[in-house]
């Protein structure tokens, strides 16, 4: 058999042999391809878009490496793995009212931005509208986030006009309520309610120490907000002894109500929330005293726990944005060219 | 030979002769299917797609968050950044003119939530100011951020006042000059220059993607901006034959501009803005056309690079912050008793 290279008669069966592999390979080379066209196919419309995929894709093994390398110094460094293994945090359930304007997708992201660093956050978006909007649905769809989207309009004369001030008349009321409503329902018999409850609007700024600082409220958890007011910041009065406590506040406008915090400067315990089956906001509050009227149902001034080191930081802000000077469009309106034609904004 | 099928040593041959052929058929299958899932993976436009993008998003997120994680672990642990800095993607320098005013640590906080998510990123900021203020020291220096701290003061003649209109004077001039003045000293002679620079004022709206439509940008790469000019949206008009260019610009004021776009809808390669030493922002540009003036020292029309998916996407908007209501602030200092005594607002 040593001689058989040299027998003709071999040297044609080892060519047959081979034929059968060579056509099952075309037949791999094909099918790969017929796969990798495929891909091509049905993706979006543009080139692009199959850019876009393959970068999401280097940006995934990007990450996984980063990950694996970061795993590799701790091992070497011999940190205990528990330092960093994910554990059971309880959940921050983030209610915030929201409704359709030039910037409300901008001030969206923003809070997106933010929510995206806080593990164990489900964000309840409440829009007032009489239906769910594709803009916010489309929006939460591909946020990345855990998400439950509502609607719940408010009736036309609760609604604040154009020339009212901000402070006219009390906003987001059925939007929040409509949250708590959802949480009440959703969380009925469920045995574990470790978790809190904040009411997030959209146009405030937040920093994401805050969460952390919420995250294990027993009661009511409070702290200072900043440019609220007519003020640089509000904030609760704290005394040391015997242990912490909130005395009272300070603040710019009627320090002397029982809670003289804006809705961004507290957070509630869920079960204690949930315990209470009347507590939520009311249009019949007086002007400025919607939180302290919610509060004074869950918990008293002694019973609130100071955050952000006892009250002496400042990690949220009220900021608001400027309604954006539509001049040009209302021209491109007019001639029935819209700048935003076939762009979502 | 008739007889080989009954000859035992022929079987174990035919045998043998086989299993390449079956192995070549795995093969076969293994490669059809890793087509097939890769065209479900990159698909745009149906209900199982938009699950998988949305999963993937959620991937994405949640490895960046768990690289924070081990990121704060090896901090804490004091150990050396250089063991597990990444080196791989294009930096992207992001140039940013401050000045202080009551919101500004709240705009900062949104800016630096944002750069959190984009790795590779390094934040140049430069205060309008004789020196550096403590406040912006200090949040740099917990920010998390690669960053780099400058000053530089606009000349009192310069100043925008109170009582000007925003466009009166061009903003940010010499801080973004200070910006990349840094740049062309810092990288002087620095043989790899892959990196982007993008000047990202510090009120507008970022998205995460919008950096990662960035980051490859050869010359200089366009996107559309939301909210600014009096409309909607400003954006380059895309042709895409023979193969995507702009042609134009889709804008409310002066739309025959070279290049009709914000300071937040360009971002230029690093090699090329230090070629063009010329190149930086200039207070003689009359108005509306700082952009223009100093584009026209690094491109043509035709060598931009339209970039989210050929200017369709809006990932980044005009917003503008309200300057805050100070109005019981005003009475607290003159009795001497400010609401942001002992805290950083």
């Amino acid at each position: 058999m040593a001689m058989g290279y040299f027998n003709p008669y071999f040297i044609k069966r080892r060519a047959k042999k081979w034929w059968p592999y060579f056509g099952l390979f075309l037949l791999l080379v094909i099918g790969y391809q017929e796969g990798v066209l495929r891909s091509y196919s049905s993706s979006g419309s543009y080139t692009t878009v199959d850019e876009s995929s393959r970068s999401t894709m280097k940006e995934i093994f990007a990450l996984e490496r980063e990950i694996k390398l970061l795993k590799s110094v701790l091992k070497k460094y011999s940190i205990p793995e528990a330092e960093y293994a994910d554990t059971l945090l309880p959940i921050i359930y983030v209610i915030t009212p929201t409704y359709s304007r030039p910037h409300q997708k901008a001030e969206l992201t923003r809070l997106k931005s933010v929510f995206l660093h806080v593990p164990s956050l489900h964000w309840i978006l409440v829009e007032d509208a009489t239906h769910k909007s594709k803009l916010v649905m489309n929006f939460l769809e591909s946020s990345g986030l855990s998400y439950t989207h509502l609607h719940q309009s408010t009736p036309p004369d609760w609604k604040l006009q154009d020339s009212d001030p901000k402070w006219r008349k009390p906003r987001g009321v059925l939007q929040r309520n409509a949250g708590i409503k959802w949480l009440r329902r959703k969380l009925r018999g469920e045995r574990d309610l470790r978790g809190v409850v904040y009411f997030a609007d959209d146009d405030n700024t937040y920093s994401t120490e805050l969460f952390k600082e919420m995250r294990d409220t027993k009661t009511v958890s409070v702290w200072p907000v900043g440019l609220v007011g007519g003020v640089m910041v509000e904030r609760p009065l704290v005394s040391r002894a015997p242990t912490p406590h909130v005395t009272g506040w300070l603040a710019g406008w009627k320090p002397d109500r029982t809670f003289a915090t804006d809705m961004a400067g507290f957070a509630v315990n869920l079960a204690l929330l949930l315990r209470r089956s009347d507590a939520e906001f009311s249009f019949t509050s007086s002007i400025g005293h919607m939180e302290c009227d919610f509060l004074e149902k869950l918990v008293t001034l002694s019973q609130l726990e100071p955050k952000a080191d006892l009250c002496t930081k400042v990690l949220v802000w009220h900021t608001r944005t400027e309604r954006p000077n539509m001049k040009d469009e209302e021209r491109l309106r007019k001639a029935g060219t819209p700048s935003d034609q076939g762009i979502e904004v």
